[in-house]
């Protein structure tokens, strides 16, 4: 059985899009947990303020281009509109990092949410399809934005699956979920099976607009944090 | 605000496929409930044979037109190969019924499971428009048949999301998901969402593999299992 391969714990986070909700949100926690946070925003004057308006220590706000330079990793947290073109501008400053994409191609009509066609078949294949370069992870689809940034809730009761072809890169991601308290990161299965899993916060906007919640999801059946942590360095992909 | 509008409740379930793993599991589980079930089969003498196997009071087995045409509500637990077909060759004993699709488009190859493409967007919605006369509900995709069929694990740690069009046979399913100690089953949107809850199936497998085990799903921020009844009934779709 081979070791899996390693790679350096990421120090400074830089969150595109990191003035909307999931990006602030994600920053409030990832900064709790001791992360270095650069918010990236197309407006480095309105990132720089949505930093200071957070008031948590750690977090500064810049232009996407200087938080996608500056960061180890980068998480894309833009609405899926405008996604590709952002991504493809910043193909120099990601090149070699670890980009997690949190991107959820939902549509509206009148009635209710639905999931948005992508051609690439997730809008995370679509990033790695841009960013040849990049390791392209997806995570973060199900945390609910509105918990995340609310700083009254200690815990985040929600697994965070993580998809990807990069073992060590999946496992970067899944102990960054793993860092905020509550939330549990899960090896969910190949970039290929991405699609599903943005796809399905069509279904928990229809929990939450049926039984006015933030419905989030966890798998059963698993062994605790710990033991995830641990079978996914024991076990052969 | 509008009372939803009431279904009775079934009293005898049919299963098409009900000799396959997660026919039998679901047919031990209902027929536990009280439930009077019906396993059918192509070979009816097959399904005889496995209802005796199964060793619970309350299951008999039939051919699939007699399991049809006898049952109150119907579950398809059959492969998606072959299952347009099968539910055409139904109509008639389908009409008027509540169909429960179960139905997960899967397919495997060396990189391992993945969605398969449908149509109609998903099983079920492709059942629906095979069976304009009857209402179909998607659920049970995420239940382990190996822990449904497991007689010495008295209860299921899984939700079961639960989708359609019709409100008053999304309840119904919703109330036959709550009868299975464990389970609960929760309203997670309209019919044309049910393509990701379907193809979540993939990244379950993908999960069972990574971690040995047999994983299902769970919603967070839920009230409990009376709440989520009274929620449904309370409130405007």
């Amino acid at each position: 059985m081979t070791e899996p391969p390693v790679r350096p714990e990421p120090r400074i986070i830089g969150i595109l899009g990191g003035t909307g909700a999931q990006g602030r949100g994600l920053a409030r926690r990832l900064a709790a947990a001791g992360y270095e946070v650069v918010l990236g925003s197309r407006d480095a004057a309105r990132a720089q303020a949505v930093a200071v308006e957070l008031g948590v220590a750690g977090v500064r706000g810049a232009g996407n281009a200087d938080a996608a330079d500056e960061a180890d990793l980068v998480i894309a947290a833009v609405p899926y509109q405008g996604h590709g073109d952002l991504l493809a501008s910043l193909r120099g400053q990601l090149a070699g990092k670890i980009v997690v994409d949190c991107v959820n191609p939902i549509g509206f009509d009148s009635r209710g949410p639905y999931p948005v066609k992508v051609d690439a078949g997730s809008a995370a294949e679509e990033a790695q399809q841009i960013l040849p370069d990049a390791t392209v992870v997806a995570a973060f689809h199900h945390v609910s934005a509105v918990v995340l940034d609310d700083a009254s809730l200690p815990d985040i009761d929600c697994d965070v699956a993580v998809l990807g072809e990069d073992r060590a890169a999946v496992e970067v991601v899944r102990r960054l979920a793993d860092a905020i308290p509550g939330a549990r990161g899960v090896y969910a299965g190949r970039l290929r099976n991405a699609g599903q899993v943005e796809a399905l916060t069509a279904n928990l906007i229809a929990v939450n607009r049926r039984y006015k919640t933030h419905a989030g999801v966890r798998f059963t059946g698993l062994p605790t944090a710990a033991a995830v942590s641990t079978a996914l360095d024991a076990v052969a992909s």
